[in-house]
């Protein structure tokens, strides 16, 4: 079995730390799962090869053998399968993961991104900031009554949760929810996270050392 | 096996016909999977109830003998294990569904739902607009050359897609993507929409009826 994970050969330095590549890498260290890591051009990814592999000119994808797939949130879904560190296998375990997942996916981040993207024009008011106060705030009241999303445990839908809260926490809006202050913090303090954010942040250092000649 | 689809007992008109549960429903249909309706009151859904089937105040849910989980996405891919009508069972199919369902949620609702959300304010230019116009271009161009989007065949993600892509479409902003305009007209075209449609109507339209009195 080699899995291959797919991101750009180098990118600007804003969003080092923050390419979803980092996803996969963390759930590929927390199950012991080896992994290589295959690069686009940066300047090619809306070429014919990488639209091919990835229609909307993102990263990651994920090669396992045979089998190819984009999007970030299906490539955790398809290495949790592989291994009980990301996803219990029990029925009602699986199914809360699979359903915390989704919840990071279509409930936080299609509110928490678009009001990222949107602050970065800095308008006067944000029109997604109650919206997203509201998402947060429901999602604070869970995580004040326990430690983890899903089954009790570490699982890819924390996995997921924290690296998507990565991004209100930068930008110092998560005061008013303790809990997922402190989530976000424990989660990401994690050596499997700290080996991944080590490793995208060294890929794409070489990245400049190999432009710079 | 009994399938239970959680829902709001009533809802304003305008999301009739939108409210997620008709993801469900349509799954149901699709794959001949006997399955019954719950409601829980639109006032309580913030109530402690409610909050724990659903902690973000939303539906449907789904119950599934001992095991429940939310998320409309979530809820489709657990019932696509259910039945091949949903989902190839071989791993490249299985793996092209995945990533397409997630592709649906998080890379054209995560823009579209916003870029909806901002337009009901009717503001003179709508942020999202540009970035909602460039991810429905990369799709209409995956779907200029092909009718489904995974294994060649109608899967749950042509179901979820299809429905994302109802509401630009209700919004005549899909002109400039044939292939998306006619893509989302086919696959609604489906009996199994159809019936799943005019069922939620009519379950709304008696609750009109019941508080009517």
């Amino acid at each position: 079995m080699t899995l291959t994970i797919w991101t750009y050969d180098w990118v600007p330095p804003p969003p080092r730390g923050h390419v979803r590549d980092i996803r996969l890498r963390w759930a590929c260290e927390e199950a012991g799962l080896p992994y290589t890591v295959a690069s686009v051009r940066f300047e090619d990814r809306t070429g014919p090869d990488h639209l091919d592999r990835q229609p909307f000119a993102q990263v990651p994808a994920l090669q396992d053998g045979d089998v190819t797939l984009f999007e970030s949130g299906a490539c955790l879904l398809h290495l949790a399968e592989k291994s009980e560190a990301l996803m219990p296998h029990d029925a009602q375990g699986r199914a809360e993961t699979l359903q915390w997942v989704i919840a990071g996916l279509n409930s936080v981040e299609m509110v928490s991104v678009p009001w990222w993207f949107i602050g970065l024009s800095q308008p006067p008011e944000n029109p997604l900031e109650g919206w997203l106060n509201a998402r947060l705030d429901r999602l604070n009241a869970v995580l004040s009554t326990r430690d983890h999303l899903a089954a009790d445990r570490f699982t890819v839908a924390d996995l997921l949760m924290a690296d998507i809260l990565r991004v209100p926490k930068l930008r110092a809006i998560l005061g008013p929810f303790p809990a997922l202050e402190a989530y976000t913090a424990r989660i990401t303090a994690r050596p499997a996270f700290l080996k991944a954010h080590n490793d995208q942040m060294a890929h794409f250092a070489a990245a400049d050392a190999a432009r710079a000649k």
